[in-house]
């Protein structure tokens, strides 16, 4: 039995008060010497769509075998599954209400297990501390996940409509996932699927806008609009010394669409 | 000399300035290998209330022989004196200025040591970092307390007057003593005392309503207000799918009056 | 080769994105074992004078071999130099855009390292975790910097203008470094150069205040205007029960001048 490198926290607590101090407190307690990394407690209250957008974008940056506890969960005490899922060798530990809808669509070697017998007896308003993070301790230190649930289907797991971009014809719909603290606006265009296409793409909604091709921040003038792929895996569109979101009046959950030529692979 | 499991740390510095950066410095320096962890820098400025029932709500998670940090201390400079109090094998050092009123209310085992000379050589407007932070280190390093300061008895320690909820006849007067991020409502009603009666209560001051007696969120309807008892040990009013404290007005610090019908326990 | 004590951070990232997270999950992954302290993310977006001022008032705190990775970088994917810079037994990791203006002032024991090098096949867009955090792990673990970077003369980093205060006769010209949660005003008044004199110091730009000189908060009656020599190490002005900035209406970068009676030193 190995212990975890790490276990990584993201919820959208807030860090005013002190229910991620108690969180930890579980987890230091149940695993001592497994560090503990916050992901990110600022996730807008109850948003799973920006979570998932959080967690595809991190995970690839944990090392293997580490935990993840992922608590965006509007559904605490309904009968929701709590889950244990696995992909690319880390483990991630929550409810399954749709939070893993976009590392789903990436993850290699997913299992899930369900993990509901054993949130029963605990807690009934706080399972990030009374169910998620004992579980996540026991299998920080080496506990295998199979001894604490059974196995099913990954495709029996939630996943969120609309979250994925797609292309029809000449436009590719896509969504706002997330707009950071720069004002960078995080669309649901995955790299991976359309990181070939946009050097010559524009914006036709919410509003017309010729797009810069840009390979770093730098790359786009003073109140220019760029897209560039960006360093969270999907495309991003960035506006020189501004927030883009402002600029272009978009915000968390927004519809967009880009235009792409005929002809544009 | 056994070396603490953790430290945890309870400010009202906010995140955005280094002053919590430059205790857990001291700390990581004077106690190298305990792990540090934040119960909230986010107290509202010098509200020592508030903080009273964040070390209160999370004492009970941290692991027998953690040692607190808390500072929330409008009266940083004046003649108050520098305090660890022993609560349930845990210690807590910081300044004697009510912080540990509702803590003291429910614990069990405590001692009081007086370590004000401490004080005296070091730095006048930081004593967070450069008193109490290096008490704290040398506590987890496992030297005794009664090494460092005095002991006196408990009862001399400052309380802050009106923080428990009193029944008188069929009304139960209490206070708001936090407001949570979702807009949750942290009444000073302890679940230990006030626990079994709390199924047939109203609302009546600030406003008259109806409270749903609910075991978790979910049971609490959209725009109806709940009862529960909540994780953090006190009943918490909270409105489903909403912020209680802005249905029923209410902030940090207000008065409000629950309706028992005569004859309930 | 031995581990660093730790790894401190300084970044204007905030922390609801998980851009914070990433950084840390590679630093654990490349230096185990070596604990990570925020010395703050909350640098006002892009503002390098607040974060020099952090990070000269943080250094003396942080123990000899520390690392730190400071990134308020506007300029990131810009031709701007890669450096590592060492101080006083700490190691600084950044880009050298002027982030180490306020430490060198005070600095002993310079010595500078370009790494541009080291910079070229990374991320685009997001230096601090795919750049200087995989440098600073690395230092941390024990490598030297002279096989990561080639040596330079200190001289030639960026220094910022009009950072350090200036007497010129009775007048001395100063500059709002930094506002802190509570309101007072940390001025560039180094302690260290202007402690002697402010006894007797009275404001006069942005508005004429008498200041009561004081050694702690509480000496600074309610609604007076108190000046003192701070924990941070410059001078600070603060008024009593309020915000010194809200006051005297100084926000950061903001420009003052304290009036001294001739003759004093």
């Amino acid at each position: 039995m190995q212990t975890a490198p790490l276990i990584a926290l993201l919820t959208d607590f807030g860090l005013a008060d002190p229910y991620v101090g108690q969180m930890k407190s579980v987890l230091l307690s149940a695993a001592p010497g497994v560090p503990v990394v916050d992901i990110s407690h600022g996730v807008a209250m109850g948003d799973v769509v920006q979570a998932s957008f959080f967690l595809a974008a991190t995970l690839p940056w944990l090392p293997p075998g580490a935990v993840v506890v992922a608590v965006v969960d509007p559904g605490v005490g309904t009968s929701r599954r709590a889950v244990v899922v696995e992909l690319d060798s880390r483990l991630v530990v929550g409810p399954d209400n749709g939070l893993l809808t976009l590392p789903l669509a990436r993850g290699q070697g997913v299992r899930a297990y369900d993990v509901t017998p054993r949130v029963a007896p605990a807690s009934a308003t706080f399972h990030g501390r009374d169910v998620f993070a004992p579980l996540a301790a026991r299998l920080a230190m080496g506990e295998s996940v199979s001894a604490l649930g059974y196995v099913f289907s990954p495709d029996e797991l939630i996943v969120l409509p609309g979250l994925t971009a797609t292309r029809q014809g000449d436009v590719v719909v896509a969504r706002v996932l997330s707009v950071d603290g720069f004002g960078n606006v995080m669309t649901s265009c995955d790299d991976a699927a359309f990181g070939g296409w946009w050097g010559r793409a524009a914006l036709v909604v919410p509003v017309s806008r010729e797009l810069v091709r840009a390979v770093t921040y730098a790359d786009i003038g003073s109140g220019e609009v760029g897209l560039l792929a960006g360093s969270q895996g999907y495309l991003e569109l960035a506006v020189g010394g501004g927030s883009a979101a402002a600029v272009l009046g978009l915000s968390r959950g927004d519809r967009l669409e880009l235009f792409l030529p005929s002809g544009v692979a």
